[in-house]
């Protein structure tokens, strides 16, 4: 047979023509959406003021099996689909393990990140719907960018609220998301009520997710014909990343190859469960039974230290209340740098895969995650973000393992973005002042319960 | 016929073999490097103590046709190459043209430029030949990064002199170099007699490229087992670029297309005379008759105001001299963006088919540029490098005469890399503080005489 390149491509003609719904296949469904008050499972319409029409439809549809990708949005892929699955020769032989690694780097294109994958398809059904513009909230920058060229691709108004630690730290972030022409604005911040009263609590705080994404979803609900679109968590979004996992597993297929351990960072959920969907689906079908692994920063440990059960998505406690792993909607992560894996919360689908035990969790304290993304850069030659270096360091940990046992596993990561806008933390990790905030249980206990 | 695909890719079994050498086929070769005091041809061991002996032999080999690409560096190319080849479906309906422009995208690894090409040939060279370390200059930090790289996938040390203006407005580009492993000085520094002498007779100077690389030569030539590599300008660092030309000859003939019209940016010249050169073969010997043009900055504007005469490729004065169009080697450009294209001379090579009427230059200022970057990015979805945005401009008007005539020409543009560490630049092309610095005729005439 011959040698499996470096790099497996595929034509454009195989990008997926249809996102997988992996809920479909799900014998426990995730949760329903219920509404604060009155706790009632909440119906389509409901989403209606937030989310344009069809996404809301999607974020509900636990039946379709698979869903048509609009010829625009393949239009728009196909500038930058399929993503290259790259096999790890170099690291493989730095690690010295019988391990063979792939990673699904979803890092080539201008956003840098995966993000883009969802963010057309939002943009796209917005324009469809005759919106006159959307708000979103960024953390690390990456969703924020991906929605901005995606707004640009279909020009459309765009307000972007980013979380302050990461507005101030990446300067450069903010002008990339100018650039494609969009309105971007620190978080917390005096243009909502959410914004005004945290700062009020708190006039020094860096910000969250959760607290952005409450800014962001009252602009919407306070501006004649916006929505709110957001990059992670949602069941829809997880719709749209599921071409991850396709393109994943049709490349590794042409190269006679089947994952027995699949490894994806954590923050909301939107890349690994894109990356895993049509993996798990094998499992929960038994057609194959890959180890499937979760990685979170151990400052923010969702699914390792979280409780499963009902919270807000959001800071504000303006949105329905979902069925997740949650830190509670008040937690804020202390600084760190993996700024897209700094929510609260966790996606609805994973966690319940999670407590079914279908899917595993680890959590890595952000020095550990550096060293492997020092590793990984300096023989793989690509740049990882913080947030992907989460990945890397679990599929090291398991090809470090299979160097103990002698086995040859095959093993994927999601490589999910680079880190171009990230080079403060490389050069803190490089000059030894980088640090780690881990959440005491008696802090952790604090928020859950509030 | 099926539609040409948004993205042409190559399988890796694809990326050429064999580097092609242009002069082989030039009628009228280059002019010899000579010695400065005695005026005479220099021969290949006048070169060993500034290059390693392989890439000296290659700087004067005019003959053979094709040099075998090392397997070693065959396999750091396979981590990214071949580059893609896009067509600008998006730009061309935008600009409402007849045209159909492809572009040659070689921001696609992680040092974001076409430089990796050439450097991971000299590193390898110089770890081959069994040397200690190199040193280098770099601009904009393309070549900077790119050299870190490939020394850090050859595990060789390596020290970066850094053209100071870009030093300061690019603190994360140093951060990249130092992440892989390398060290990196401000230019000019107190570490050489070169920068001493630059820092005496102008304390506040923001350096340049010709003075940055005296003195990565002056601490290659003083220290033990060191040599000098340099990214640009070199009849060595042409060859190692035909890859681009290479691959983008057979992307193109994959979708029965030959170019009409080939346009590069050139500050050394680079990635302009790689990707002509398969092309410039076909023109020298008769096969085909593409138009080539070169785009520079109207603030360093060595084709178009330059003249082909010998002159130092340093401000130091401590290289020999080469025949090439130069606006004299104690020329500095007033402060720009187009870090990479600061460059007092050009590669002789081009130099030559410049001089013999082979190839045509174009300048233009950084706003226009920019505002052809723009336009590229919120429609190709590809934020570029100010350098490269030179290309674009060039391709972009170009097209826009298609128009004006109704022709459909066949455009290639070489897209040499990403502006990530550029967003300083888009900032205030954004915020309208964008400025250019273009010479009067009494400068120019000052530093060409000096």
């Amino acid at each position: 047979m011959a040698k499996t390149p470096n790099r497996i491509l595929l034509s454009e003609d195989r990008i997926p023509t249809q996102w997988y719904n992996l809920r479909a296949d799900m014998p426990t469904k995730p949760a329903p959406l219920i509404h604060p008050g009155t706790k009632e499972e909440l119906p389509e319409e409901a989403l209606y003021p937030i989310f344009c029409k069809e996404l809301a439809h999607q974020e509900l549809d636990n039946e379709s099996r698979y869903v048509e990708i609009p010829e625009e949005v393949q239009e728009a892929y196909r500038t930058f689909r399929p993503s290259p699955l790259h096999r790890a020769y170099r690291l493989e032989k730095l690690l010295d393990t019988p391990a063979r690694i792939y990673y699904k780097f979803e890092g080539n294109n201008t956003s840098g990140s995966h993000k883009l994958n969802s963010a057309l398809a939002q943009a796209y059904y917005a324009k469809a719907e005759g919106l006159r513009g959307l708000t979103t909230e960024t953390g690390a920058g990456q969703w924020g960018t991906a929605l901005a060229m995606a707004c640009a691709f279909f020009r459309l108004p765009l307000t972007v609220y980013m979380v302050k630690g990461s507005y101030n730290q990446k300067p450069y972030r903010r002008s990339i998301i100018q650039t494609f022409g969009a309105e971007i604005i620190a978080s917390p911040s005096d243009t909502t009520n959410a914004g005004r009263a945290i700062l009020a609590h708190d006039p020094e705080t860096t910000g969250s997710l959760g607290c952005a994404i409450s800014e962001a979803i009252e602009k919407a609900v306070s501006s004649e014909g916006y929505r709110y679109v957001l990059g992670s968590v949602l069941n829809q979004v997880l719709l749209h990343q599921s071409v991850i996992g396709l393109e994943s597993k049709a490349q590794l297929e042409s190269v006679d190859e089947y994952p027995d351990i699949i490894v994806g960072c954590a923050g909301g959920g939107s890349n690994l469960g894109g990356l895993i969907a049509p993996f798990m689906a094998d499992k929960l079908t038994g057609r194959a039974n890959p180890r499937m692994i979760a990685v979170e920063p151990a400052s923010c440990p969702s699914f390792t230290r979280g409780t499963y059960k009902y919270d807000f998505c959001d800071t504000g406690k303006m949105t329905p209340l979902a069925k997740m792993y949650t830190l509670g909607s008040d937690f804020i992560p202390g600084a760190n740098h993996a700024g897209g894996l700094r929510y609260h919360g966790m996606s609805p689908i994973l966690s319940t895969l999670y407590h079914e035990g279908d899917l595993e969790a680890v959590a890595y304290e952000q020095t550990n995650v550096f060293e492997a993304a020092m590793q990984f850069a300096r023989t793989e030659g690509i740049l990882p973000a913080p947030e992907s270096s989460h990945a890397i360091r679990g599929a090291v940990n398991e090809a470090l393992k299979c160097k103990e046992s002698g086995e040859a596993k095959c093993i994927l990561f999601g490589l999910t973005g680079t880190g171009y806008f990230d080079m403060l933390a490389y050069e803190q990790y490089l000059n030894g002042t980088m640090t780690d905030t881990i959440p005491t249980d008696e802090e952790l206990a604090k928020y859950i319960n509030a």
